[in-house]
């Protein structure tokens, strides 16, 4: 099944990519990496704020991963000239989690978009990953993730 | 010498890597660079808790670091199909120190990781490294190291 | 115009690269891709410390990190044997911002960087990026910058 079949199984519409208006750029690729930033959680369209162990729960933070990890999707749809197929590999996940100097489920929350993504590729989803709370995130987003992917 | 002979020499035991029980894999090879999973600290057994500026000591931390490397080179080993020596560079480093806010000795705390690469693999084991303080570590651990390394 | 001219344009001169006296290196390359290590911001030659959010305002840190990027600079040029015209991409930045747990304008920091990247390289300047707030960086200093960058 491809990707795009199993993104519409899973009745899964990847967004609109926004352009970028920052001074970098949503993915670079080299030879066959594609380096992906840094994407922050969003809700209805705007950052998803709030600190985990204080304003939000560990199960929302697992939402808030697994929606970044579909932003991320997005962006590497477009990476991959549109088609996810060409994907060979996801390689590794950095999930920063902003979070209380007490919350130790970094973990938990990262699972949410670790699950996205093999559910999405199966076997090839299966990826290296650290996750660690920092300080704080831009915006105030609770959750960002960035990924890195191989060419198949 | 061999690396399993230094390691013999150093009296150093590699454990055994314990199967993944989460979302993601220990590590995942690309053409010829190793992205090996943040390794949380363990002793005996179970996760090393505290933060460091607080329930630990720098020399504590310098320990704990050195021995995150020890398990890094186990699932190393396991990643080049149980051969060391096929590994022609350690690449790069990411050195996590969970902190309070004024503790600023994360680059000693990461020398127990880089200086245990450095006794076991020699020149190659040189290494680009960054370290900084996190709000929080998975499971309370007080270090975690992610690490890139390259196949000869 | 090459680099070397641009960089005598903009009448940036790169400072000269202090020798490594860690246990680590500042970069190492491997078959294309040149692993930088974390640099942190320097002011008259030592580490420039504080918070944003406390000891400094935003355009503080995006005046560190601006300084931080030319320092990379320096280390990069060094890593390409002195010519920074064989860079093909600066792939991707990790920006750490030493702040405090309510601020949010990590990204404004990195901003600092990233810019004086595209005014150096120009489109091959443009990179992935992730930027968040850490607990503390090492020394006390209040940015730092790791960065990954593609041979030509």
């Amino acid at each position: 099944m491809s990707i795009r079949a199993r993104l519409a199984a899973m009745n899964l519409q990847l967004p609109k990519v926004a352009p970028p208006v920052a001074s970098f750029v949503p993915f670079v690729r080299t030879a066959d990496l594609i380096f992906v930033s840094g994407h922050i959680a969003r809700r209805s369209g705007v950052p998803w704020t709030g600190k985990l162990g204080k304003e939000l729960t560990t199960a929302e933070g697992i939402e808030a991963a697994r929606g970044v990890a579909v932003d991320l999707l997005a962006t590497l749809q477009i990476a991959c000239g549109g088609d996810l197929d060409r994907i060979g590999r996801i390689v590794k996940l950095m999930v920063l989690v902003s979070c209380t100097s007490d919350f130790t489920e970094q973990h938990l929350v990262a699972n949410g978009a670790s699950q996205l993504l093999l559910e999405v590729f199966g076997d090839i989803g299966a990826h290296a990953r650290s996750a660690f709370g920092v300080a704080q995130i831009p915006l105030g987003a609770c959750v960002e993730i960035e990924m890195v992917a191989q060419l198949a």
